[in-house]
């Protein structure tokens, strides 16, 4: 029988043979795209091409059916129409394929006459040993070994390796849809469940919590299938690593809009921050969030209390990161004598917290030195714990001071530092924060996220250590 | 004596002549880049540059002080050391200048010295009429005549002329930290007014609420001078336009923290907040939204009710939509049955809101086309008041389809819209939204800004009709 504990979920993330059930049509149909995907992120397992239309794609021999395969098979990829897919599934299953994607839409998510293909499926799975994802879905991305079920184009070919899990049952979360490459995220695996007609957000949860190269969990839901083995899992996971929950459908009309594309159920919005909170996961509650406070804990160890330092090239930033701060359950860090006398000796106005760095620097001939020797200060200090550090990023000097600034920073101390980066030119924001990103210190493109995220960072910390 | 009614802030964003008292080294002098800025920007008024040292700057003759100028002057910017400031000042009040701007830090900003500095250019405003615009200011910027008095460089030579006024008591705000050519933000005027030593968010409001080329004030204060006179002034603008406000030092802390770099004092955040509400203005909390908000009004006209339309190419995107909507405000529109019957002849999913256009959209050989129809069909229906549009922006459609696609429906219908592009490459959002905005449709980098900006919208309208 099944073992429900995730771990026949290998065959989604590290199939060695695959299955892809699909149009072939050059450059366009799903299947093609599909095999060139794998074929461009450099997965290496066995591909086979299946479609009675075609007897060769991208010089690889195309099979009629899966029957026809003689290897056994981990996975099949299934993007035919529905009124194909119990057919295929099944076949599949008395093959021994041991887990299937099914792409195709209009299952449940349609209602009607999908409702009840979609419960053909789960027939299948009851009868047989085969996991199925979606229908609905685009399934998985592996960024450790290239492997992807996703069948569109994504415009890009690297998706930087990394702590990060993300998950969801939509596949707006999924690199075809996101800009990966240029936010330099760090991920290990990314899941769209979808109408989770078998697996779902337990499983996966299951599965993430064994996963050796998974460091932190970040999931968008907007209805949970079976809420008790849900915060049994998030608890399992919590216990080993950070989880964090952007559950959207909050609202009656959110949750019935939910329910026209996904088919799934509405439960009021307060029992789900209820037993969120309960688990040890952190709630997040917007795309920003989302994707931008996961990479705190995938870089930085745990804080060992909530004491912030806040340092700025503006006094206005400098105080709503302070704000922001005292809202995500931050202390303002009170520096020692000895710092607060070290700070006063480059200037006077240094001795507080937050730090205001602009008008000290514009009085110096050496403003990344003065810079440095703050920051540094600052982050030695025993009485803080993390840091929120905002910069100007402009066009007269090099991005290569802020990052090697930074490399030298980063071996002398390991507390949590997140950087917020503001100036004049989008693109060399973007290429700074990205520099940065490849040191593994998390950049933010709001401030507020910046500081939430240590926030969350301390929060998972104290519940760790069980305050 | 003073009119204290804004009139008199005139020579602060439109002088015919101005002095520029500061350090005129070859490219690096506050003087010498402000004078620069003001040329690059267009500016086209008279010009007299002040400092002993210089004969000669950018071809133009330098004034021993202002008494050696012979014409009057509008406006003097002060960018020299504090302890010479009062004495620059009173030559100018003597001379009969009517305004300065002192960019110049260490006064209340850094206490002690500073303060009784301070104190002695608030008894010169006292016996004279020049009206004083900080210290510690960067002052104004003028994008419908190009004046400037900021003395930093911006890395870019173009803001957007448009309605909107950016004002904060913070330079961060300002066109030399902002990518404002990179997002093209519609705008008339930006103002940041320091350490308010004379000039203050009331003066603003007023000569705001009276300027023609002002369509929406957006103000950042950390503190009120005078809340009586604020409100007052605040009341006045929002029955002419709309006015939102992101009022940092929220927390006790952030109150301490704006103490330290600005000198004013802490007021519980709950009165603010009441304040806020009782004069018709809108309270933003984020910087994301302080940018990104106003431009939603500089567009469209008010909505004649609260009723959204939410038109997505991801059900996952809708429902958060939903969400953000219900939270701002916002009723989910139901269509007319001719509207649905219509949408329902295209495809039985695309009867609902929020409308999730991806499945049907994988379907058809002319997507672009079959879009463009829904949405007009969406706009044009009588119960719906606005509009959220989430589009996929891939590297395989050229952005014109989607340009050409709002030309037309801006020509047929005039209800608000905001659009949020999500796709993988950052370059081609960036360009898709600057193209939109040129057509004056409002794009956000965030789904949940793009929602509350029409809740915002539906809040004012509200307002303004005595609901």
């Amino acid at each position: 029988m099944k073992s429900r504990d995730g771990s026949d979920l290998w065959p989604f993330f590290e199939p060695h043979s695959v299955a892809v059930l699909g149009s072939l049509r050059d450059g366009m149909g799903l299947g093609y795209v599909l095999i060139k995907n794998m074929l461009d992120f450099g997965y290496t397992g066995r591909l086979y091409p299946v479609n009675p239309s075609y007897n060769e794609v991208l010089g690889m021999k195309v099979y009629r059916d899966v029957s026809g395969i003689a290897e056994s098979l981990d996975l099949a990829v299934v993007m035919t129409p529905p009124h194909t897919v119990p057919t295929i599934i099944e076949q599949c299953a008395q093959k021994g394929v041991r887990a299937a994607v099914i792409v195709s839409e209009n299952f449940a998510d349609a209602g009607g006459e999908g409702a009840k293909l979609q419960q053909q499926l789960v027939d299948i799975t009851e009868h047989s040993v085969i996991r199925i994802m979606g229908p609905n879905t685009v399934g998985v991305f592996n960024a450790c070994n290239g492997f992807t079920t996703i069948p569109y184009p994504f415009g890009y070919d690297r998706v930087r390796k990394g702590g990060i899990a993300y998950c969801s049952q939509t596949g707006v979360v999924l690199p075809e849809c996101q800009p990966l490459e240029d936010r330099a995220y760090p991920i290990s695996k990314m899941c769209d469940v979808g109408n989770k007609c078998d697996v779902n957000e337990v499983d996966l949860l299951k599965y993430l919590t064994d996963d050796p190269e998974t460091k932190v969990v970040a999931i968008h839901l907007e209805d949970v299938k079976d809420g008790r083995s849900f915060m049994n899992a998030a608890r399992r996971l919590t216990a080993r690593k950070p989880l964090l929950i952007f559950k959207s459908a909050r609202s009656e009309a959110g949750a019935r809009a939910s329910a026209s594309h996904t088919g799934s159920l509405a439960v009021n919005d307060r029992i789900y921050d209820d037993a969120i909170r309960q688990t040890g996961a952190i709630r997040v509650n917007t795309w920003r969030e989302f994707w931008d406070i996961p990479k705190v804990f995938a870089y930085h160890p745990l804080p060992l209390s909530n004491r912030i330092a806040i340092i700025t090239h503006s006094g206005g930033a400098g105080v709503v990161a302070t704000d922001i701060a005292m809202e995500s359950g931050l202390a303002i860090a009170k520096y020692t004598d000895a710092t607060l006398a070290r700070l006063a000796d480059l200037s006077p106005r240094l001795a507080r917290n937050p730090i205001d760095l602009g008008p000290p620097l514009s009085l110096t001939d050496d403003p990344m030195s003065l810079q440095e020797k703050v920051i540094t200060m600052v982050l030695d200090d025993v009485n803080v714990d993390c840091a929120n550090i905002v910069l100007y990023i402009g066009t007269m000097a090099p991005i290569s001071y802020i990052t090697e600034m930074f490399e030298r920073l980063l071996k002398r101390v390991s507390k949590p530092v997140t950087v917020w980066f503001y100036g004049t030119k989008l693109s060399l924001i973007e290429e700074a924060a990205r520099q940065l990103e490849r040191l593994g210190v998390p950049t933010y493109t709001d401030q507020e996220t910046a500081v939430k995220a240590l926030g969350a960072l301390v929060r998972y910390s104290k519940f760790k250590s069980g305050l």
